[in-house]
């Protein structure tokens, strides 16, 4: 499942990325490190062209977003990482949002294996290389840590795992909310394999989804995950009972339409209430929750919901 | 579920709130805000009388906190409040104590609605109230944030809901370390088809409790959950048998009964190790538990339980 | 299962510390504390002689720790105290190892009870001595703090449960990853009936391992666990079909291989990330992942891997 383009793909870049450093260590104090960088990363990605991100926003506020490369099973290029940050900047600003369904096309997930170009291009080997990416990143609105993005988008997230979620597929489902699967579907952290562990935070999510255990035996393990086992253990939230590509979504969409009912400012805090929850410390936590109700006590929603109480009395 | 009482009330505040925070605006340079601002919380909600917080310290070191406001299905009036804070001083002072069953009247929980009052009264969208509350909480003995003190207290505390505890009320039972649920109860997070979210610390207590996933989907979707869900979800310890009020008290204190035979220092010892391992990032955590068992080690229950080894040989 | 040579170590510890602590206060000021403490502690704990801690380093990667006292359930005298301290310092140095299982002699675990004679000499009674025990076994190499050093070796671990682990011998199957259960095994908190609760750490491991609430009752209740229940509650994650010595070993060694499998950087990488996922802040975690993540990254598994798929396409 990872085709010889996406291998060349990453062996290239690990070579020219070992190239650039070595040019840079003289040049890095004459340069605007910043600009420079991002220019190198977005020129490099350009250049392992194919396959596209596509997003369409619906009206009732779910957005979907298609992973779009099926002859690679939907492995991502350089440009479908291009495309991805700027989809992700435009669910940012998207403020009727409230849902996202993350799917592949041709009845499967990601194979994932192009996010190691990233990780190739940020190579920590690189003397002080990472360092300044992490700075660029929080400095300036292109963002490569689009994983990490994701799961601070104010909206409930799904992965609709249909067919294979491979190693950096697999580490893009725990970017999101919820996971469902549908029958005959397969997560697999598959990094040990390839003689990796994940790099961008999908050990840190995995583990506070399944438990340090859980965590544990799947990456050490890198075991397939079926549905029913990913039900057990907590990676997925429900198997879907068609596998057919567009029942499917339909079904993954009616499910989030659960949870996605309601005024977009409410659902958006509630997201943020519960990411507060999970990420914060207890007395961060409480700090943050205390103001997110801030932002809705008292709004729309709540003044009505008053009247109508009123009302039906 | 919201009777109008409730809805009433909580307009009301609503409405002063924002009268007070417009007058204040000139004046706060001039007065004591902290003295000032408990004088007028307490006549505010004193202004909302009804029903009472009764507490019974049983010589099991079992207390007994029943909400009673049975027309009200138990929802927090401005009395109320005040003296369910007054209720919390007296068990932070009861040395003997060792556990707490929280009830309702009149076979239902609390439908909590008026616990919004006091959000009311703390409106973050009052520039800078929120921070001089919070500053004063800190510093007085009064301390609206009721909820989080429960968790706080060295005892361990079992929500008994019968019938129905719904928003406000639902927060409440997250307070507590169990929740033991009669056939037929229900806990509801309604707050999203209230135009809010929880804003004291029921976000993210409910997500230690069963997880940011499950928290999420409670609070997106603020559907029922029934004592059978909540035993799957880990949101409750177990379904009692018997549906009738005395019984299902007789119940819950058997149940108690179990975690909090022994002697009183010891237990509460046990409730603070697993407060701080829940709370604290490790490092933190490894230390206040050293701390905590030098409060024990070479203690009375110690050196008796010691003797009674060497002497059963 | 507490016998009596344990009992009365204990009881002849906590007096001669406290008479130490006596003789100390005046002397403090004259003489290097931490070189001072150090052989007072190996003197104290070499008088306390009998049984040993046997480690067989095997080819797989795997290590085997064996507690050996089977005269008094593999109880810990403060010989052993001493041993395991050098075993773990000698599992920290063994690069190739990836694996361990610690199991006791005589088909049962550990009963424990001489932690205590450690806690014993670190009472937090004496004034200042828990303090400079602390700075001490944070410059020196020496640490007793082992069930915590355990914890963060990058070896996979496992705690075999055969026969009963009770009290610390309870805890220190929560130092390990993963706890196997033979039939008729039992893990038991008894701290609460010696007047006693966790103070190394063993709540909050608990805490993380069932969550807060399950480990309140463990503790609070002091009830033995069987291998149903343990794998129920997440304290288990297999109960083994054999309660054969030997046989028992073989299936957990068995297990085991399915995780440690591969090169030994590679899986030492993974219990490494899962580690920082679970004891940081997401900030931090996702920042240490990324550092793990550049060990391995481009290094000789790596790279393999690559060609291997090029060449299998």
């Amino acid at each position: 499942f990872f085709p010889e383009m996406a291998a060349s793909l990453w062996k290239n870049l690990l070579q020219t990325t070992k190239e650039r450093i070595l040019q840079q260590r003289g040049a890095s104090l004459y340069i605007d490190a910043h600009g420079y960088e991002e220019e190198l990363i977005k020129k490099k990605l350009q250049q392992f062209a194919g396959g596209s991100i596509n997003l369409s926003k619906e009206d009732s506020g779910i957005g979907i977003l298609t992973l779009n490369n099926p002859k690679l099973m939907n492995a991502f290029t350089g440009t479908m990482m291009l495309e991805l940050q700027e989809r992700v900047t435009e669910l940012e600003n998207w403020k009727d949002g409230k849902g996202l369904i993350i799917h592949g096309a041709g009845n499967t997930f990601c194979s994932g294996s192009d996010l190691n170009a990233v990780k190739a291009i940020s190579n920590s080997q690189a003397n002080g290389l990472l360092e300044s990416f992490c700075n660029f990143w929080k400095t300036k609105s292109m963002n490569f840590g689009y994983k990490t993005l994701l799961c601070r988008l104010p909206l409930i997230s799904v992965a609709l795992v249909q067919g294979k979620a491979v190693g950096g597929g697999a580490e893009l489902t725990t970017a999101c909310d919820f996971r469902l699967m549908t029958p005959g579907s397969e997560i697999r952290f598959v990094h040990k394999h390839m003689g990796l562990v994940p790099g961008w935070g999908g050990a840190a999510r995995l583990v506070r989804i399944v438990g340090s255990g859980a965590a544990l035996r799947l990456l050490s393990g890198a075991a397939g995950v079926d549905p029913a086992r990913a039900l057990h253990l907590g990676l997925s939230e429900e198997m879907l009972s068609s596998s057919d590509e567009t029942e499917a979504l339909e079904e993954a969409r009616a499910w989030l339409s659960q949870y996605t009912e309601g005024p977009a400012n409410v659902i958006r805090a509630v997201k943020k209430v519960v990411t507060a929850g999970g990420e914060l410390p207890v007395e961060a936590a409480l700090r943050t929750e205390k103001d997110i109700f801030g932002t809705v006590w008292g709004g729309p929603a709540n003044l009505q919901a008053l009247v109508r109480r009123q009302r039906h009395k």
